[in-house]
């Protein structure tokens, strides 16, 4: 493929940002890659594992040139209320949100296939300049994404969905278990295969990153929050009461959308994720 | 290894099932491995993998000359208050619970490793006698388990929360995804990456299990989810009010857990459990 951008400035060059640089390069999509970071620790981890052509300590010299500006965030309204009023004439400014990371953080973690078959989702302003638009939506498609346009407001209560409310939810029964008098935690940890493995994993990713998701999206994760706990009460009855059949039934349903997400290539039909036998 | 015992008799030849017969073949722990299933079809099925020496469709054949009595399930008070009055003398009644598994079930899901690393928890009712206790425990370390002794109310308050409460956490997600109005259930798919993926594999857990379990461990679980639902309300006041520390804080905190699972070989350390990238 050839070059899409002469060139390309990540301002942040943790998981994502280092993702970005490898998957551009697999797919030759920039003629220059800089980065700027604001911690020199970063830069320099950064600076050792050699994805970009230039770093920077100042932010001004990282971004001289840019005529797209984007971001990769989890939401998308704040961004765009926030940001927006600020970008400069000339600039065309087209928030982006790739659905895709892993647990880990840092310059060292990212790798180029992380965004392989994931969507990326992108949340232009009204009047955004088409030409502009595809330019990035190639960019994206070329670091592996499938793209999709969709309004702010509406990505914000999707993803509250398919990932806040699980983030939050991940966080809380870690932290339950965590605060138990009658259940110790070194039991907790030894017999967690049992399924609360599976929550510590999301429960161990970056507090800053969520605790500002959440303040920047409040009222969609308030809004699935309520109908979650609607829905728990309900089940929480069906319990109290034996009702043998509502549970039956709940369970049966949910295990179609696991199928559809296996079908739809968006996780692994293997026993367990395909955790290794050996550390399984 | 030498064999533990004459002739082990299995009730059931689903995963558990037919990962004891793999895991017991590979230790040497049996002479004679029988299998009894109610179902013609599964029979079948068990026949065709080819793990029993013999395979029978009536009990009584099945289980002659059993001397211990024991089971795999996910509840003991329950299985101890049934199961136990039934007992007849002579026969030694040990309660087990292997804490390992996989969503997937039925006798070609089985396989040898399934209990490696894993701890299996025996809750001996008062009164057991010690060597049939020790030849039990030797049995499931020679599966490859460890083995711990507890009584059968702690195990269902400790099950409740390292898998009863993460399982109807799941259910329940994936449930209210599946009923939004304003969110469809193919956004919830194509995004599922963000989170929500993670949740639906133990969603997808056999119902039939799972409705038994609820409604047989009802106490613990019902005390488990209050604990549960209070501290999500807690959570639900700090985004309400915007309270950033009090997430942070939480967010931090549950980081520390999942390396402790990590150190303590309950879980992979590979970003994303090590799903295979080509299929990440």
């Amino acid at each position: 493929m050839s070059a899409i951008f002469e060139k390309v400035a990540l301002i942040g060059l943790g998981l994502i940002g280092s993702s970005m640089a490898h998957a551009m390069r697999r797919g030759g999509l920039a003629s220059h890659i800089a980065g700027y970071t604001h911690r020199a620790e970063t830069l320099e981890r950064a600076r050792a594992v050699g994805f970009a052509d230039s770093l920077h300590a100042d932010l001004a010299a990282c971004v001289k040139d840019a005529a797209i500006l984007s971001d990769v965030g989890s939401v998308k309204g704040a961004v765009i209320r926030d940001v927006g009023p600020h970008v400069p004439e000339g600039v065309h400014f087209i928030p982006a949100h790739p659905i895709a990371g892993t647990e880990q953080s840092g310059p060292e973690a990212g790798f180029a296939e992380l965004f392989d078959g994931r969507w990326c989702i992108l949340t232009p302003p009204p009047g955004t300049d088409a030409a502009a638009l595809e330019k990035l939506a190639s960019f994206w498609r070329g670091l592996g994404s499938e793209v999709e346009v969709m309004e702010a407001r509406h990505h914000d209560l999707v993803l509250a969905i398919t990932s806040h409310l699980p983030h939050l939810i991940a966080y809380n029964i870690v932290g339950t278990a965590d605060d138990l008098e009658t259940v110790t935690q070194g039991e907790v940890i030894k017999y967690s295969a049992g399924g609360f493995r599976d929550f510590t994993r999301i429960a161990a990713s970056d507090p800053t990153m969520w605790r500002d998701v959440f303040l920047n999206n409040r009222e969609a994760v308030l809004e699935v929050l309520g109908r979650f706990s609607e829905d728990l009460s309900a089940l929480q009855r069906a319990i109290r009461w034996g009702d043998g059949e509502a549970l039956f039934n709940l369970f049966t349903r949910t295990r179609a959308i696991r199928r559809s997400i296996i079908d739809a290539g968006q996780d692994t039909a293997a026993p367990n994720f395909g955790r290794g036998k050996k550390d399984q």
